[in-house]
């Protein structure tokens, strides 16, 4: 029996664990992929501490604070939850059961997808969903960013240092990068951006030679490239919160309250999973800290002894 | 004209500077100390991402991190905050008045201390003023918690998964601990309560190795141990909110909601000085992060021009 098995092992994750660890709670984190999105992000300049650090180092250094405490890490995917009878619930992987008394979702998002033919045709081969991982490949080559977001801006500098061109193909007006990002795009003289227009198709042969747009650019809908990286956002990995209850808002993030609780007694969020309006590292990890403390609180003030013995 | 001025440089201040710096926003820090109550802390282990860091070598990453935006740091008291008619405010420092359009509180708290001989001497050195941050490094010693809240039990339940022994040294008959824990701590054969009896002196050699106390105990008034932990209270500092109209709590805490901000337009507050049930280094950053975003989401889509010319 657990005290709290932590569901999923990115950077939010690891943070609630550093603090269910000094709390002496008896805890494990078990996900399929531990590392999560932030390691697939080439420089972070915004938790406070690490004026600049690359997504996979930072990840490391709280992994490697999260275990000097006494926690387990279970790198496997998680199947099912279930809340038993008695308030404690039951988290299955292929192999295992295990039972604990709380929950922490920590399960983050995973990259929305274009739906346009050619897409899943080329992934990997042209299409691609991280330029961190799959930019320095495509050295002198014409690349594009699809989206309008401050993460699409950061990828496409990330890109421009690569490439020899770089599309920003956004479907509305004007980019919603954050000021200095946006500054720094239009300074670049590698970045064009081409707004209030959509890809409609992907195509190649063995590789990705061009896109089809809705709309002319620079006199015709065919532009000639050779890599898409899609940055239009995220689905928010849910349904295993869902399954046991817990209340996600109209676009599937979990709500919480200002102590990272859901309307569940005993499961918490934290994260990129949230429905928090400002989503950063720095606040998923506050929200992992305080999911810890509310656990704490909840496991030695409201809990009944429990032990999922009336489900067998 | 600021778009924002942080009054206080501790941690939760400069974390909001970095990303008022971020966002571009002409900003200040304005603070008698820069440094806040975390320089004051000796070895910091629950900071996600530093293993292990004094509160000094965090706190000046974090300055650093700060400087490397377009930000000021004015090492100033605040003597004086005032709301102007048109939803500026002036901040007034001995020599200069400054015009913004936002503020964000950081003023933090003080440590209530005991005012005894050795207190000031041995601080950092077996005299300590947080559990959480602190106990982890007196494994297998002889404790001592001052006070008699419900934070004190707790605090000495915290301290008894590390020491061998713990006394909680309270001036009353009886301590004032939720029943849950006040059981938790009649229950624990390593706490031992010595009530109705003060510390006098703490003495010591390069560490802390006695106290002395106002009354006998098992028949001496040295009491032998390695640490004491003060669990009397904080004063939060609130005085110059207060000025303006921001709501307190009944502790002296500006209440925030889960944007960092108060009951005032342009008014937010971040880290120990809110009304937060759980305050470490990392929820006040975390804090001082949404605080500068709503800050720049405020004076994007918000603020009318203002710029308190209507008091000249």
């Amino acid at each position: 029996m657990y005290d709290v098995i932590i569901v999923g092992g990115g950077i939010a994750g690891l943070g609630a664990a550093i603090y269910c660890g000094r709390f002496q709670l008896k805890t494990a984190v078990v996900g399929e992929k531990v590392g999560g999105t932030i390691i697939l992000t080439d420089d972070i300049a915004n938790y406070p501490g690490f004026k600049q650090i690359s997504g996979m180092d930072l990840f490391d250094k709280v992994q490697e604070h999260a275990q000097d405490y006494d926690i387990e890490i279970i790198q496997k995917k998680v199947n099912n939850v279930e809340k038993c009878k008695d308030g404690c619930f039951k988290v299955k992987t292929k192999d295992k059961t295990l039972q604990t008394k709380t929950i922490i979702f920590a399960t983050g998002t995973e990259w929305k997808k274009l739906n346009v033919p050619g897409e899943k045709e080329f992934e990997n081969k042209g299409v691609h969903y991280c330029a961190l991982c799959d930019a320095p490949v495509y050295k002198d080559k014409v690349l594009a960013i699809v989206g309008g977001s401050d993460s699409a801006a950061k990828e496409s500098l990330l890109l421009s240092k690569y490439g020899t061109q770089v599309y920003i193909i956004y479907r509305n007006e004007k980019i919603r990068a954050e000021p200095i990002n946006l500054k720094r795009v239009q300074e670049n003289k590698k970045i064009q951006i081409i707004n209030n227009t959509n890809i409609i198709e992907i195509k190649g042969d063995k590789f990705v030679n061009s896109v089809t747009l809705d709309k002319e650019y620079n006199g015709s809908k065919e532009l000639k490239l050779d890599a898409v990286f899609v940055a239009i956002g995220h689905t928010p990995i849910s349904d295993l919160a869902k399954q046991i209850g817990v209340s996600i808002d109209k676009k599937g993030y979990i709500i919480t309250n200002d102590d990272s609780a859901t309307n569940l007694n005993g499961v918490y969020a934290a994260g990129d999973i949230t429905n928090s309006k400002f989503k950063q590292a720095i606040t998923g990890v506050a929200e992992g800290v305080k999911a810890a403390y509310n656990v704490y609180e909840y496991i030695n003030n409201e809990l009944p002894v429990c032990g999922c013995m009336d489900d067998e």
